[in-house]
């Protein structure tokens, strides 16, 4: 093994005292500018590490993020999305000096023991919370403790809770979706997307409602429209296809949107060759199939969750809150 | 923030000093089994946490394996097997009382970097490589060190080399598929995998060619028969297609295995209607279209790199070699 430059070798190089080397780690506001400037470089130069441990003993501060890691479904076409974010996250996260360190849990009890463990150790000094729930008891348990996170994904039916959260405007990208078909294949824009009763399905419904209610002929009943043009279906490859195929037996559409890559997988090989086909959450099924889909723009997730970890203290809701736009891919 | 039990309370709920209490958390073998035993159990029931930084800064451990997460390719169908093996061995080891570091890196000598940062700072203290590449420089760099890891992936060309490896049989995998095909199709399996040269890609058409040969009609030219049924073919789902299309073409075919599950995907796509069609990593999308493929059971992965990495230092190098056998999918 290499021989690691000490706190002595700094000491010497920059020309103080031992002492001064660890205030300039520890309390640097209590250096002057100018020796302060010179033990950094000298700290440089060296490429002197201080012991990440001590450190993080004296000062609390891991500058480590903490994540859950699912167990995997086994229909994971969309369920790749939280890996890809997980991707994203990391990257951006190296780039502003802060690391990643996952973990597991059996259930809501046992992940609520983990942050314990993990904040308490001061392994972690800040989480990441995803698949977020209605009244979701993580939220409540770090919000009262005052320990730093952020959700991916928004409190529905509470959007003016004030912890911070980032979520994707679902809305606006099918509406892109359902805009561009109108324009290129038709106003008869079907959908296929889940049963009401969830915020994020029933978010993306709206964006293709409203498209659908803005081109309906003068004089239309839309309600009797929209009825005519969706068609619900559980999650799934074998579903989309299966609603697809009834969709397009019972009614003239020009294209199909749905609520997800799965249902528009199953979407595309069901009727793709007559009907164009638009998913959502462009997955690699979509970018390998060529079919259309909303790109989530993970990137821009993680960039808002980690601007959102800095935020001080006395920031506004608002600024707490990000909806980030998400990007409609035309194949 | 509630009160966490301190080192006193466990002292006097054992009935032992603070120096015992310490004793049993750094060195513990110098403890009566006893006293050992009543210091646990207090520690237990008053749910009792060492700080992690100072019993780190102790022990120079931190029970956390770095592990580093790639940029993901845009056609990642065959990608997210690394993001499944994450997700089992991060499983894996919180049972065993280990977590996971992700780290990312823009190229081989920034790896390093990231190697030696983390390792010196004791942040983690060993590494699991994925990825591995001929005369991997992270190998040499670790092992020259004395750092503790394991590669997911053999050394090709090197089996010999001592460092812990832990891969999954692919020739064992093609192998069986092929069979299964030969018993329930016909003889006359085809075959689409890369082209020769990459460890990886051989090593699984060995896998069928051994089948092929094996069920050759009595003085048939093997070579000549391998030639026929057998077509190179750049990973991706198109590739695939086309390949799969050239082949039913050109010669009879009872069956195509390919190498990947792009592959598969792209051939099944084409020519899935009249020929079943195997591919390798058994991912969403074999489970979604309902092709049957090879799984590279990646729990068993995991748990084989944990044990690995836990190996006394005097273990043989057979020892630290393992050949996971995947299972057949069939569907």
């Amino acid at each position: 093994m290499h021989s690691q430059p000490t706190v002595i070798d700094v000491a010497a190089a920059a020309g103080v005292s031992r002492q001064t080397v660890s205030n300039v780690l520890n309390s640097p506001e209590i250096v002057r500018p100018e020796t302060r400037e010179r033990v950094e470089r000298a700290i440089q130069e060296l490429g002197y590490l201080p012991h990440a441990s001590a450190r993080r003993l004296r000062t609390r501060r891991s500058s480590t993020i903490g994540i859950r890691l699912d167990h995997l479904a086994a229909d994971g076409i969309s369920g790749s999305v939280l890996d890809r974010f997980l991707h994203a996250l990391t990257e951006q996260a190296a780039t502003r000096g802060l690391r990643v360190m996952l973990f597991t849990a059996a259930d809501a009890d046992d992940e609520i023991a983990q942050l314990r463990r993990l904040s308490d150790g001061a392994d972690v000094d800040a989480f990441v919370l995803t698949s977020t729930v209605h009244d979701d008891p993580r939220i409540d348990w770090l919000w009262g403790r005052g320990i730093r996170f952020v959700a991916f994904g928004r409190p529905w039916g509470h959007l003016d809770a004030p912890h911070p959260w980032v979520d994707v405007d679902g809305q606006a990208g099918v509406r892109a979706a359902t805009a561009h078909f109108v324009a290129t294949a038709g106003p008869r824009v079907g959908y296929i997307g889940w049963p009401a009763g969830s915020g994020t399905g029933d978010d993306r419904r709206a964006g293709w409602a409203s498209v659908i209610a803005e081109h309906a002929p003068a004089g239309m009943f839309v309600d009797g429209l929209l009825a005519d043009l969706e068609i619900d279906a559980l999650e799934g490859v074998a579903e989309g296809g299966r609603a697809a195929r009834e969709l397009v037996a019972r009614t003239d559409v020009d294209a199909i949107v749905c609520a997800s890559d799965s249902l528009a997988l199953g979407a595309f090989l069901a009727v793709g060759d007559t009907v164009p086909v638009c998913g959502f959450d462009d997955t690699p099924v979509a970018v390998s199939l060529g079919f259309s889909s909303v790109e989530q723009q993970l990137g821009e997730v993680a960039r808002a969750v980690l601007d959102l970890l800095a935020l001080p203290d006395d920031a506004t809701d608002a600024q707490a809150h990000r909806l980030v736009t998400p990007r409609l891919v035309v194949r």
